[in-house]
């Protein structure tokens, strides 16, 4: 695996052909940051960009992996290539459900079309792994046409998945997702399609309803603005699944025509941008930080012989 | 309040006068982020580094603000001028509570040799609020032989405040502070000086016995290692008081002899100036977000033109 010898054009020649080998193979190599990172990111830019990001987000046990799974059978259904990258959080203590979940996406392990990946989440981006959007980009250019990222919905993730995806969708359960709580959350704001899922449970339609109340007092109600749609699934028994395609086909139509996808696209790219400049940034101070001219100057604050925002100023000049 | 047109070198001198006003308004300065923070700092400067600061952090009913109100009253009795910055928690919740501590230290709130300031904690740095290092040099350079820091230890605040404080006093009380709940909430590492509150009840001759116990685990039985003192109180009583304060003193002296106190400052310094410089590169790269520069690097990566990191080299040669 630690081969220094790879050739990036081959690999992404043999991705874009289909090879999952290699697609995995670009993925670890833009996981570990390894020295190639800019290279295979240089080589993947022409090809990026067709795909279109989905991201499914919700509490435990709303059923994400069951109808992630379901979506992708749907997807498969259209002939689509997808890639599913399922977003782990770093709490070791979930780490046997989503053991489970994964395993439950075995159905379409097999299928050549389509990719799935496990993705660390490390926390740099808060919730979301640092080299998500990098994975992402990987299977775009790779040729996916679909690449669904899965959050397990707790705390900062929400947030972020609406940064990286073009359309999120938004799980619920009966019982667990009542307006209240989903506004709480702050679901609301992040969601293009919610789907309440178990809607053969009691108190489905009561939460719809709630969720639709809480949507209509808020600003989407404005013209010209994605009003989302509430659904209800089975996705056990695939049941609501082709509503929810359709939703995910409408609201990428209504932002295509709106110029909300390119909006879109092009705050997530100020995001990458911005973020990696910043590490470059904490990389440079770093290894100030390691340097005499680093101790000489906090010596010099602690001895009144200048004061901090003088030596940012020094600073500021030696590593820009 | 919001006069422009402000003297500093003036108030610099009011406020080493002993002009609480002077001191009020310096902090304020400095606490705002006005235009005239970089002319305050620069000159405190040369008045800054004498004072001893001292940190106390605890969780809440520890009697944190009996502590501080019991050590500035042995403080005084030595004719020590003292500052007092309680840093609140952003949580509204604790308001009320804190509104209460705030009274209790009313008995110092008319000496003139004891300046009180409660700071909102902005959650820049964490716990602690971004300004908070700027206050305490604005108390030190006002001539504060001593200033107490004193943190509701919740999360990160407790981390925090080790990088703020030359000595940092961790409080307990019987039964909440028992060894692995300490070592769980990380307190073992930050203490210099342990002191169990409200001895007089049940349970706190265990609790010292505990502390002892995970501390003599710990790294600190290295030679030359200061090895933390774990003492007992019953401040609103103003018993123990004095073994606190020498323990403080003592703490301060072989830090002195070690070369403690130099590291740590300079340390301290050096997280001060690291800070300014990564809050300025982010408000100029706030700034090129909005310009048109940006927008277009973010389009042609949307575009499969270029990629992030190419994209951010351009960036980082703009704001640099």
């Amino acid at each position: 695996m630690a081969r220094r010898d790879v050739d990036v054009p081959t690999l992404v020649e043999a991705a874009r052909s289909g090879s999952p080998r290699a697609v995995a193979r670009l993925i670890s190599l833009v996981e570990d940051a390894s020295p190639k990172l800019r290279e295979v990111m240089a080589a993947l830019a022409p090809h990026a960009g067709r795909a279109h990001i989905l991201g499914i987000t919700g509490s435990p046990g709303v059923g994400k992996s069951t109808s992630t799974n379901a979506l992708v059978g749907a997807l498969r259904a259209q002939g689509k290539r997808v890639g599913v990258l399922a977003v782990d959080p770093s709490s070791p203590f979930s780490g046997g459900a989503l053991l489970g979940d994964r395993v439950r996406m075995q159905e379409h392990a097999l299928d050549p079309e389509v990719y799935i990946r496990s993705m660390a989440s490390r926390g740099h981006l808060g919730g979301l792994s640092w080299s998500t959007p990098q994975a992402i980009r990987v299977l775009d250019a790779a040729g996916c046409d679909v690449v669904l990222v899965e959050t397990v919905g707790v705390g900062q993730s929400e947030v972020e998945i609406v940064g990286l995806a073009d359309t999120t969708i938004v799980l619920l359960a009966p019982g667990m997702g009542d307006g209240i709580q989903a506004a709480k959350a702050g679901i609301l704001e992040i969601g293009d399609v919610f789907v309440v899922n178990k809607a053969d449970r009691d108190g489905a339609d009561a939460t719809v309803r709630d969720i639709r109340h809480m949507i209509s007092l808020g600003d989407r109600t404005q013209p010209n603005l994605w009003r989302p749609p509430v659904l209800k699934t089975v996705a056990a028994h695939g049941t609501g699944i082709d509503e929810v395609m359709e939703g995910i086909d409408k609201h990428l139509a209504w932002m295509t025509e709106h110029g909300e996808l390119q909006r879109r696209r092009q705050r997530r790219a100020a995001d990458e941008i911005e973020a990696i400049v910043l590490a470059q940034l904490r990389t440079r101070m770093g290894d100030l930080r390691g340097s005499h001219g680093m101790d000489e100057l906090a010596a010099r604050v602690v001895a009144g012989q200048t004061d901090p925002y003088r030596a940012a100023d020094k600073v500021l000049a030696d590593i820009t």
